[in-house]
């Protein structure tokens, strides 16, 4: 089944009311909460032999798990409240096995003082599906949402990209949740969310949620993970789970000054005013364009 | 894996502060919100060859998943107001049958003002694997919870028990709102759950969370779904999601004269003191003492 259509064909047929700030479509979702809060909430999933292998030491998978929507939470520039989880397994999968996925999971959990709040465990004929709801909290008037890049913003990234699966920085990364809330809180971030499907899928996110944009991308600037990585695999790997995000041209000196993460900060694009035609990518521009026509549907 | 004993070495090792005042282990956690209102969160699945039949039409499997989920808020007394859903899918599930999956989802969600506010899609090796999250409300001071059970007080149910599978019950059941909501509102329930894994099963639940109770079953005023249904059918066939509740002395009168539904309000039993021993079961019972001891470790 393809996600993205079926995603397209299923937004129009879901209503919701004025209580729900944001809708299906970013990051987390978000609803009124107390005072000036809004709670943000999201949902993902890890799959046997599809997000990881069945040899994983389970207790990474359910760090991984977690992780993934602790990076959601990040990229909104939100904070970790609560958490439920599921699991569906087969007989495999025994009480060890989740035990120690647990136990991935509440060591990452009390790190981020997040409180395992519920969840669910069945039976399954074949394989391991578990799921993570994430609750979290941010500012109404400080929330990141993947609108709102303008012509002349500059495009923003934490980290290194690509080779998330041989260096298995996909089971190990750190979600970029300190770097998120500081960039909310000094409101240096216009658009954000987290790379998890590459940096030129999820970059293209940004200039369809865009004011009108389009998007060069300093492909030579993007920081790999590795050594002589080629670019199509920094731009496509997928699983980084770092942060994207758009600044405005009068800020973007001052964050590089101010940034006090050790994280690596780069800035590895520019937006153009759509009409501009501005090319995506100027390296590699055979495959890459394919790729992005593939891409360009949704 | 032995889901009870799992759960029973988890709780003990998640964490929890007095922002959470219903700790998991109940239909739903619950979790300050705004003014004088809870906000109840908990999340269950569905699992193809397992919850339903792969030929089963997908519609009412979405419908089923919903369901569930309602049937815990309705056993808070709650009110329910946001989902969020995944499915992790091989490709045999294709896109008709998620499409169908999630129309039988949007379909009550409407019916009961439910807003889909998030979820996640992806692809599974083998198998359908779906969960939704329920978020709803409830007033603090009317939630009914699973203990609360006294020496003397009856309990109730609603509804109709046994061969859920066979009727098809189990995919078409009304999850129990309006009752739910009706019986917080007028204080009448002392403690509540929805009945999902079998009326002895979820009636012992109740025993263990009362305060120093034990419980005789009515055996032979329990409705049957379906006419000569023998008695350990009645009992254990589970799935179906009705409210099993304890009623003080007082007001048992007073709720038979009032309940306002066309929905059938059965007195099933009545608790006494621990120290009475009394017998949990009134027929049949070596079968059923034997399922007893097989329950009774958790």
């Amino acid at each position: 089944m393809e996600e993205i259509n079926f995603l397209k064909n299923l937004f129009p047929k879901l209503k919701s009311d004025d209580k729900v700030v944001i809708k299906p479509g970013d990051d987390c979702a978000a609803i009124k909460w107390k005072d000036s809060k809004l709670q943000l909430i999201a949902v993902d999933q890890v799959v046997a032999e599809q997000h990881f292998l069945t040899s994983t030491d389970s207790k990474r998978v359910g760090r991984k798990l977690l992780a993934r929507n602790l990076s959601d939470i990040a990229a909104m520039g939100g904070t970790p409240l609560y958490a439920l989880c599921t699991s569906a397994a087969d007989k495999s999968f025994d009480q060890n096995y989740h035990e120690e996925f647990m136990s991935g999971i509440i060591e990452l959990a009390d790190k981020h003082e997040t409180q395992i709040i519920g969840g669910d465990v069945c039976g399954n004929p074949k394989g391991f599906v578990a799921t993570l709801t994430i609750i979290g909290e941010v500012d109404h008037k400080k929330v990141i949402t993947r609108d709102g890049s303008e012509p002349g913003d500059y495009l923003f990234a934490t980290g290194r990209f690509g080779d998330s699966f041989l260096t298995e920085h996909h089971l190990d990364f750190t979600p970029r949740l300190k770097e998120g809330k500081w960039l909310a809180d000094n409101a240096f971030a216009k658009a954000m969310l987290d790379v998890s499907d590459g940096i030129l899928l999820d970059s293209m996110r940004l200039v369809k949620a865009g004011n009108n944009v389009s998007l060069q991308l300093f492909t030579e600037k993007i920081l790999p993970r590795t050594e002589n990585l080629p670019l199509k695999n920094i731009l496509t790997d997928g699983e980084d789970y770092e942060l994207l995000f758009s600044v405005s041209k009068e800020n973007a000196e001052e964050l590089k000054n101010e940034w006090p993460f050790s994280t690596p900060l780069t800035c590895i694009g520019r937006f153009y005013e759509k009409s501009e035609q501005v090319e995506i990518i100027n390296e590699e521009r055979v495959d890459l364009n394919k790729l992005f026509n593939t891409f360009s549907h949704f």
